[in-house]
């Protein structure tokens, strides 16, 4: 009966607040972010932002059990305050009142919710069991219309015919084609960023977001996100998302109305990135190039966050983790990341891990050099003298040395020897299969472009791709021979033909791709569910022999398999003695092509098709 | 009196057995190695190579105080003996029968003698104070006719017109023009091996040894190269002897006569070295690939030694350390370092250094890749697995960075950002200061011919090459502007003008000299000569800044000076403004051209030529 009782009061109290705030807020509390927080979380000094019209006047107060205010940070902005409260773990979820008061004006009420943690799949870690699909959601598929403009934000154009404008791809035209991936053998979901951004122009591009805690409404909403990475994972798929601290776009509330003058870098001219991951690690470095590097300006519509401002990184972190409790992310990519604070970068990593210790990382490395990538990586294994906390690295090295393999003719130090190389360093990374091995993504020129349009090097180059050492990483509309060169850009990001209604071609059905698009479509489909049943393309150890004639050979292996690859990059069709890798092979006497099910009876000698890497399954 | 009638007997005995010796010796011994050893080493349990005919039917006795013969050691030929003998720290210098027994033989007495410890100038250690001159010692110059034809040996042909003959240079013609290498600034000489390579052509190049305790007689005796060392001690510079334990000369003695099968690499047919460092480190290397580059011969007349042969392990160790004890060398440089055996290099190197803290060792690394020299590298800063104990490499990452600094156009990642880029990853390495930094040397073509001849480059090149970080060389005839490409390598060994009786040209002097060679040579004097007396380019910090516009500018410093280096790679005169370089100029008002004297008033803005690298230390 007592309970009873406490129930109707708080109920009234809830109702009366909800009143309040909603009559006070309009007025002056805009927002309060994180847009919630959970009981329970190891991460539980969470502080709020609170953005209003000169609330940095009135004084907040909290009282709820086992939440504590525990410091009023007031800023330069008096349009700021910054909360710090502490979550103890007694606190249970439920809603209750921020009281912001001020002498003569009428208290100020802004409801927070503690939620109970979310129970569902989340913060798996993508590895090298999975198999990433990369799509710009811009422009895979619109499968609602209805939010294709909205007129409240600043770019309202949508120009399918404009390689820079918005096209209509959505969050529901992803979630429509998940089938398409799983038949395809997708794992994992790596979208380009999809919150917010009201920019101006060429908002598509998503790496300019404006908002931490809201998709972009072109896009859909924060729940049908959650929607999307449920979905995913009642397919066994898993969930990138694409987070980039390193910059805002200049729309971005925060931006637009400052909380303090160093929230950004701030130069006396604008002042450009010098773009030199170099001196991050360069221990001759002069602290201006230092400072040029990871202070200066990505582009001038980004605004390059201070991350050694200690509010702007809980905002940052806290909005992270948030995206990971809410929605069930399973791994980040980190955009630019040698253009961050380093140190911040490491405590940030730190912090999600101690929180999420599956949860998977990879930085983008765009970088020339194998130095010069595991500079960034996890482990310091190379005495730069700073740890990253960063378990992967997109592996660009690889990348140079797939596409020199498949372009370059086979000489001592180049073509498929660049392979063999790279690979031989794999000893500077405290675990190389965390890389993300790629052919190409959203920055660079399509790989069958690159390739000369030859689907035959294509193929071998994504034979490769899922069963090297990694996580493999395939860009869409790769597996139906998309082209395009990035001059500019906006050619490797065209529409996915079949997402739109009314496009001519639907590409995700069979009926709807050429006898040469499907072949490849099962090609790659063959090989990534044999790669998902089979942990010896996973996790097996490697072993590669160094080049010889133009062919790279090199094995997989486990306790209970062994698959045999044989790349070979000449025009000609190669008959490949064996009795070289006997190291591999004496315990076998027959092999099976992965791919086409051919039966090699007699495996001491190997006819490898020119431009072809075969993969064998030894018996 | 009981002291002095010792003595007398000593001397009878003495006189006894090198008559008997010289009678056996002839018969049956026709060696022992070392030749000597010392008392009070640390090194005290020496292996001595005994070589005869049937030697092992014998059975050697040594009665000798502080010396005990602890094993003989039979090996499957019988001309060989191998004695373990413990030299304790109680024994005294002095002669001693070695007598070896048979029944019904008479005995065969070898003396072998203890010495006491070279007292001189040894083991100094090159350092980043010193500047090296490589030479030939073939090519260099020819002061003893008398040597120039050895009958006893193989190759008697004396051709100076043809680049694979031997052509008289010797050790009396470097002792002869050590005054020159001193006005030069030189502090420290490197010749191509020097011991005796009895071949049957190419022997001028010296790296197929035959013996491993005695000079090439061509050349001179062990004495003599004794006197050179002195004299190069005597004037404040060092010796770096160039070792080389992966191979021996086919005609060595002991592989005319193998002690054992597996004292070099057998292979069922010839079998050459696949020239590949990467399956050193490899982390998924495979067998074959990592046995036939460490086993696999360098060439036909170089059998690969069995490194893993503890006999051979000995025997090479032993005669290094011999050089060093007997000749007072202070450094080794180390021959085609990545086909050795990594475990026995280390354990080598460790060996050396017990004995003599201070020496230096840098080994040949020609391979392409920060990694794949690091590898190579004392400390394993970068995980390889396996800590060398190597101080130094000879930086063919620098050599290349400086040759596209001076021959590519300026561009994001090629030109002068390549010097940039290289010397950002020093942190690879556990002292980046032991590198020995160079443009060429006997096996590349000469950076005069590199760069087209051009000497403002070569200017600009070696100024670099005294400035940077580590030890720098430079090879013999770059002061003359000497050129030649390898093909074949004899073209960049042609000898050294004046170094020949009747030469037409004497360029040894400044009236043999041309105006424009005088400069060069005034130029690097100059320079090293300002090297030599100022710690801060041989010790000083380095800062870098990321090149721009073509021009790479970089600093050293240290308490008392600082030195700025512009190296402007354009073909234009460029106008520096240098307030970005105030991290380092802040403190300074004018400066003075270390080469020219040229004082410059105002440092807001200097002028730098076109493809000239200005030394200017600031005031």
């Amino acid at each position: 009966m007592v309970k009873y009782l406490f129930k109707i009061v708080t109920c009234l109290a809830f109702t009366y607040q909800i009143q309040s705030v909603v009559a006070q807020q309009d007025k002056r509390i805009d927002r309060v972010e994180p847009l919630n927080w959970w009981v329970g979380m190891q991460y539980h000094n969470v502080q709020l932002i609170v953005h209003g019209n000169n609330i940095a006047d009135f004084t907040p107060n909290i009282s709820y059990k086992g939440v504590t205010l525990e410091k009023i940070n007031k800023v330069e902005n008096p349009n700021y305050l910054f909360l710090d409260i502490n979550i103890s773990s007694n606190a249970k979820s439920g809603t209750f009142p921020i009281i912001f008061k001020k002498k003569g004006e009428k208290d100020i009420l802004f409801n927070y919710e503690l939620k109970d943690r979310n129970k569902g799949i989340k913060a798996q870690g993508v590895t090298s069991k999975d198999f990433i699909y990369l799509l710009m959601p811009d422009r895979f598929a619109n499968g609602d219309t209805t939010n294709d403009i909205v007129t409240s934000l600043h770019e309202t154009g949508l120009h399918r015919d404009t390689l820079t404008s918005r096209h209509g791809g959505d969050l529901q035209g992803v979630i429509n084609h998940l089938d398409y991936l799983d038949q395809l053998g997708i794992t994992a979901l790596w979208m380009t960023p999809a919150l917010e951004n009201d920019e101006h122009s060429t908002s598509y591009h998503g790496y300019a977001n404006t908002e931490n805690y809201h998709m972009d409404p072109r896009y859909g909403t924060n729940e049908l996100f959650k929607t999307l990475t449920d979905s995913l994972h009642r397919r066994g798929m898993k969930m990138v998302m694409d987070v980039v601290p390193n910059h805002f776009g200049d729309q971005h509330w925060t931006v637009v109305d400052l909380p303090m003058k160093d929230w950004v870098h701030q130069w006396p001219t604008y002042t450009n990135s010098n773009f030199r991951d170099q001196v991050d690690f360069d221990p001759y470095g002069a602290d201006i190039d230092r400072k040029t590097m990871v202070n200066g300006w990505f582009d001038t519509h980004m605004p390059d966050m201070n991350e050694s401002n200690p509010y702007l990184q809980k905002y940052i972190l806290q909005s992270n983790l948030w995206w990971i409790e809410y929605a069930g992310v399973d791994g980040f990519r980190i955009d630019t990341y040698p253009y961050n604070d380093p140190n911040f970068m490491a405590w940030w990593a730190q912090q999600i891990k101690a929180e999420y210790p599956n949860f998977s990382m990879f930085g983008e490395t765009f970088v020339n050099g194998a130095v010069n990538q595991a500079a960034f990586a996890q482990g310091d294994m190379i005495h730069r003298g700073l740890d990253t906390h960063l378990p992967g690295v997109t592996d660009f090295q690889s990348k140079i040395a797939i596409t020199d393999a498949m372009t370059q003719p086979f000489s001592w130090d180049n073509g498929a020897m660049k392979i063999y190389n790279n690979l031989s360093k794999d000893f500077i990374y405290q675990d190389p299969t965390r890389n993300v091995v790629f052919l190409d993504n959203h920055d660079l020129p399509r790989f069958y472009s690159v390739v000369g349009q030859n689907s035959d090097k294509l193929k071998s180059a994504l034979t490769w791709l899922l069963t090297t050492r990694g996580i493999p990483q395939m860009y869409y509309g790769t597996e139906i021979y998309m082209k395009g060169f990035t001059d500019p850009d906006g050619y490797v990001r065209e529409d996915f033909p079949g997402g739109w209604l009314g496009d001519k071609q639907d590409k995700f059905t069979e009926k709807g791709r050429s006898q040469s698009e499907n072949e490849l479509f099962n090609y790659i489909s063959t090989l990534a569910q044999y790669r998902k049943k089979n942990p010896v393309l996973q996790s097996g150890k490697l072993m590669q022999y160094v080049p010889q004639d133009g062919i790279y050979v090199y094995f997989r292996y486990n306790d209970s398999k062994t698959v045999m690859l044989i790349m070979n990059t000449n025009d000609k069709e190669f008959n490949l003695k064996t009795d070289r890798f006997s190291q591999r092979m004496s315990n076998f006497h027959t092999g099976k092509n992965i791919i086409s099910g051919e039966q090699y009876s007699n495996i001491q000698n190997i006819k490898v098709p020119s431009f072809t890497t075969l993969a064998i399954e030894l018996q």
